[in-house]
């Protein structure tokens, strides 16, 4: 950064500038959630909430060299529904809006359609509606759409000392197929190169673990890992007031052959990521034996990988050696595919 | 547009583009408004339903020289709230997902921010979430909601052969304004030219008059005129299965000085203009006393421009003299500030 300059978007960084935006903005009265949660909340009576989302995707920034604008466009989508899949609330309708070159032709602009299409219908969804913009670069400005209970929110601020850590699945795959993307240098055998690109290409929201953990009521606080482990693990300590120790880093076995292969560290490549969907959450150790069964009963898995300590720091505790995860992960402004 | 090559965004067009994403979509079953009105819903009781909007202002094609960030984003806002008015619906909450271009100082985010909190504020509406991204130009993708009662809504489609078409204000003033910033030919003595201009910077949507006349009951269809005057009348016809004879083109005092000063026809700036946010509306000949009490409860008018007729053909009828009114307007990718 440059400090003789006055700073601008590029400097400030994404959270800085949502943080300037939020503090100039009026505050409704008894929001149901939070600013800074995964979604946003508008209380429809005194249990059920409406629960809304908006996220951006952006030709230049967030789709990389490869992917097609089917898979742009149902990413998109897809992302949104990782986050309503962290606070366990089934999306019912997305609304689209979209920024599209002049030059775009009439089959880029179906295939974007099937795209957003295919995203909602994946997680039993419907696009009802939108509007299109001519713009500079191709943006796909999704809004979702759902209703909850208020209590079975599972929101980033609950979790407590002692709650146990766990994640939904391995870590690292879509870093690696970034990797593999943007660096000449890197490679993979067939195999390792189409799984790694898949996780790109094609990510998933894990939905129905989400509305399973959010069913068992044995959830204190979840948040998607969408800008990296690391950075996930940061907010949830934050909001909820709490540290992580970490005992294991769930590095994807594929994540751990490409680093091997291509001079990396495994672990920086699962913690410092990002554009990766898994649901990243604390469980009472009470609870724990029943948040697995709920997820293992939609055929998903649930991994513990640490504990919710006193005190605000996150530490790595690999066979001894304490070390500190670093609070930086996937930020817009900053970071590029 | 040339048909020799294939098509693309810009010859094909806003309303073209939509058809195609459309024909690409499944359809939500029991949609409670189908696609084609100013606004999408999702049924959350029997008698309630969600109401959303989504609508994207990009700087290069919104934005006209002159007009500020906290005018522009201010205007993002008011346009979605003019879609909701239109139904009869308050709007509670806003999302924002916002495309910054990397150069865009602190100011320039302030600005956008005091923008957007204004423009909900003005209507008792409050933004509750965002996203932001890096983006070529200046982005502001707003999604509203609220909630309403589904037999309160004013759709597109219910005009009835015979109803009175009405308005709730006079037109031309946006594209007279827009007039004097584009063209450096065009004239105005200063407070004709402020008033113009104001047209432009600072819109108004007209939800008061929007909610008086769903709460009247008497109202059979309504359409916003973003879009221009004449494109208005063409949806609400179409949409209605009807066709309307018009005896007085509402054009502003303001609007026939500008004209007459710069050699434009007046009733051409009121018909074919566009970012205008009056409501067009119809209303059964029985109701129409009610209605007209109900907008001017709150300190607005109700002006009676036609008549719905058999048929599908929108005609002037002034002096006598019968001509059609032609289905063109503003649209993105043809039209441009």
């Amino acid at each position: 950064m440059n400090h003789n300059n006055p700073p601008t978007a590029k400097t400030l960084g994404e959270h800085r500038i949502i943080e300037i935006i939020q503090s100039h903005l009026s505050k409704m009265p008894r929001m149901p959630i939070p600013f800074g949660d995964d979604v946003s909340a508008v209380g429809l009576s005194e249990k059920q909430v409406a629960i809304l989302k908006t996220d951006m995707l952006v030709g230049k920034t967030d789709v990389p060299r490869g992917m097609s604008l089917f898979q742009a466009a149902r990413k998109a989508i897809v992302m949104n529904i990782s986050d309503f899949a962290s606070k366990g609330v089934k999306p019912t309708a997305a609304l689209v809006a979209l920024g599209l070159p002049t030059n775009f032709s009439k089959k880029d602009i179906e295939e974007i359609a099937e795209g957003l299409n295919s995203g909602a219908q994946e997680y039993n969804a419907y696009v009802i509606g939108g509007d299109t913009s001519e713009a500079s670069d191709l943006i796909v400005s999704i809004t979702l759409f759902g209703t909850a209970q208020k209590h079975s929110l599972m929101l980033r601020s609950g979790a407590k000392v002692g709650d146990i850590l766990a994640v939904t699945g391995y870590f690292g795959k879509s870093s690696a197929g970034l990797r593999l993307l943007l660096d000449k240098v890197c490679s993979a055998e067939p195999i390792l190169r189409k799984t790694l690109l898949e996780s790109v290409f094609m990510p998933k929201a894990k939905l129905k673990e989400g509305l399973a953990l959010s069913g068992s009521g044995k959830v204190s606080a979840s948040i998607d890992s969408s800008d990296g482990l690391a950075w996930s693990l940061h907010e949830l300590g934050r909001l909820s007031n709490v540290g992580f120790t970490i005992d294991i880093i769930p590095v994807s076995d594929e994540v751990k052959e490409f680093a091997k292969q291509n001079g990396f560290e495994s672990s920086e490549l699962a913690l410092y990521g990002g554009e990766e969907y898994e649901l990243v959450l604390t469980v009472n150790p009470d609870g724990w034996v029943d948040a697995v069964a709920a997820v293992e009963a939609v055929g998903g898995q649930l991994l513990p990988i640490g504990k919710a300590t006193k005190g605000r720091k996150i530490l790595l505790n690999v066979e001894g050696d304490k070390r500190a995860v670093e609070a930086r992960g996937w930020e817009h402004f900053k970071s590029r595919v």
